[in-house]
């Protein structure tokens, strides 16, 4: 009935949250109307910044929703009816940014890349070059393919032909470096149950430049929802900053307090500490399954996040069985999502509290398990070069 | 810096939540794309039907949000642009109705109640009677003032006149006797922290006749979210009822494991008793309020709601210093949210695990605070009026 807590999570989020950020939530009287409520949202929100390189008070939203929420109210908020976007996609999420922004009545171009891969740079600037753009829409890792863009580059081209980028960090912030603010990201957007390390519910936008609060203030009269008005929301979260109350809608008061925990657990191992364990543990992976003699969806190391691996499986493997081997052997890996590479492809997400001893088991079971399904694979050949990695790397 | 757990938490949602109900949230390792999940969530929502009377496979739909983005999702996913809609306002959550219909462009027309009292029926058929109007939305307890409509007659009136009714059921759903299906309701929206007694971060949307199900789907190609597309949920909610797997957005899992815990729980109690329950403890406060010489916003008995009781402060006192002293005692009572009872009224929630020791404990840490802020009372006297309806109804 429920699932057995040693259960190892290696999906691309929910990942496996600490029980010491859970506990929190067992309080029976948190409510939005308390000041000590407010105190812990304001921690929250003032931490978030600090994790994605937000400078100055620069607004950031936090309310009951998903990651798929976030990017629509960023997008309804600050661009206004009309306006041309252009989306770089990468796979399944870059095509969700272009499929909420059309449904949102904006005139979308679409630069594809290959599955595995990332749109050319020069390509996207000669794009934007032409003139006429107001926004450029990209996803920081591509959950799909487990391709991360690079999203320096791209905010300085964005910068450069004066266009607003708006960034999908859902399964990038806290764990790939991202200094929003410096970089030039205009709006971030991401949600709870990633590297964040809480459970899914909590849509998060961050405006991190002094151009986003404009567009923002310039397209106040223009939203058509009344949930998602974020002029609304600033309100709220300015109150809740300075430890008063204000009120729009009800937050999801628990999932912020779990939140805040882990907010300041991410603070306390440090960023840059973070961000090195998670290359190093996605590169263990990565040469395991390599060893394997497998194939990563990503084709070049240097665009293979840190967060999520996508894998084509060996000829006559049926992911779903595979899936449901790995499940008996109480490690869960994710499907498929892109359509490219459904029945031929698995996702292993490695992300948040993923650890060491996670990369070794996950490894070891696959090992394990395509040998037993046939497969001709020499027993350790993975852990070994997993091993390696992780000696060399002192991890 | 966190809230003491021994505190009474009397606020109209978050209500006070049974550790029962959020231990299950402990886990670490829920995600949304395991069986074990997906059958949880198809028995909350076969259970939530059973509590709010959708008879047979209606859709029912649980996603991430608030009770204000569910009244949003419901209205623009079922009503075509430019529908003509009646809102039935007895306060601030009336009111948002209508400015939820008008910021995604409906025609609205709002007949407002006096406060503390309902609209007079005749006069909203007489409405409806002048024909033209495509929904009549109503809220079923407006938490503003504490009256409850009388949604049986509604509907009765709305499907006379051939209109749909959406029924905002935050404040009801769980404590006030509602059948949605027997009475016609075509719409139902509600969400988790009142007297479902789970924390706050579910939207939910019950349709509830055959008539809102054609409606949905003939306004499906309308719809300009793609958050809130319900059709897109509905494939999610069907699958997850049958124990299947399918995405749209990241539901709350954690969220959504409580709930189920507590709506197991909410019919372990029995609808009946629970209703009862509820309608006595709401009781036994007014009479306890009343005998302290204090004045009870609902007009009449028969339109005080058994969820939330407003009730206007004696001359001279003022709630922010009244919620204070009160929070002081441990037990926290709200602030006014109708603007016309602004720093003359307070309001008192008492659904979900409310219990008699409740209703006992802040009739006395009232009667015992005004006496020391300096109101005339009769030490006793709303205790007595108390305990008079709690012996004699046995609870």
């Amino acid at each position: 009935m429920y699932p057995d807590e040693r259960r190892i999570l290696l999906t691309p989020g929910p990942v496996v949250f600490s029980i010491d950020n859970l506990r929190y939530m067992l309080s029976t009287v948190y409510e939005h109307t308390s000041i000590d409520f407010a105190e812990i949202y304001g921690r929250a929100i003032k931490k978030f910044r600090s994790i994605i390189g937000a400078n100055g008070n620069f607004p950031v939203f936090m309310f009951s929703g998903s990651g798929t929420l976030a990017m629509e109210a960023s997008l309804i908020n600050i661009l206004k009816p009309g306006s041309r976007v252009l989306v770089v996609s990468h796979g399944f999420f870059g095509d969700r940014w272009a499929e909420i922004a059309r449904v949102n009545g904006y005139d979308v171009k679409v630069l594809y890349s290959d599955v595995g891969d990332i749109v050319d740079l020069g390509f996207i600037a000669e794009e934007l070059s032409k003139g006429g753009y107001d926004a450029l829409l990209v996803t920081h890792v591509e959950t799909s393919t487990g391709v991360r863009a690079d999203v320096r580059s791209l905010a300085s081209i964005a910068s450069k032909y004066n266009t607003l980028i708006f960034v999908d960090g859902v399964s990038s912030v806290a764990a790939e470096p991202l200094d929003c603010s410096r970089w030039g990201v205009d709006v971030l957007v991401t949600t709870s149950q990633k590297a964040l390390e809480t459970p899914p519910g909590v849509s998060i936008v961050a405006l991190c430049t002094s151009r986003a609060v404009k567009a923002l203030e310039a397209n106040n009269g223009n939203v058509r929802s009344f949930y998602m008005r974020l002029s609304d929301w600033r309100k709220v979260m300015e109150a809740y900053e300075d430890g008063r109350i204000a009120y729009h809608a009800t937050p999801p008061t628990h999932l912020i307090v779990a939140l805040e925990r882990a907010l300041t657990r991410i603070l306390e191992e440090g960023l840059e500490a973070r961000f090195k364990r998670h290359y190093i543990l996605a590169k263990a992976l990565r040469e395991g399954i390599r060893a394997l003699g497998l194939e990563v969806v990503a084709k070049r190391e240097e665009i293979a996040s840190n967060t999520v691996t996508a894998v084509y499986t060996p000829q006559g493997v049926d992911p779903i069985e595979l899936r449901r081997r790995l499940a008996r052997g109480n490690i869960i890996i994710a499907l498929p999502l892109h359509p490219a590479l459904r029945g031929k492809s698995f996702r292993i997400g490695h992300m948040g509290s993923v650890n060491h001893n996670d990369i070794v088991a996950v490894v070891a079971l696959l090992e394990r398990t395509l040998a037993s399904m046939g497969v001709k694979i020499e027993l350790g050949s993975g852990l070994r070069a997993v091993q390696q990695i992780l000696l060399t790397e002192n991890l």
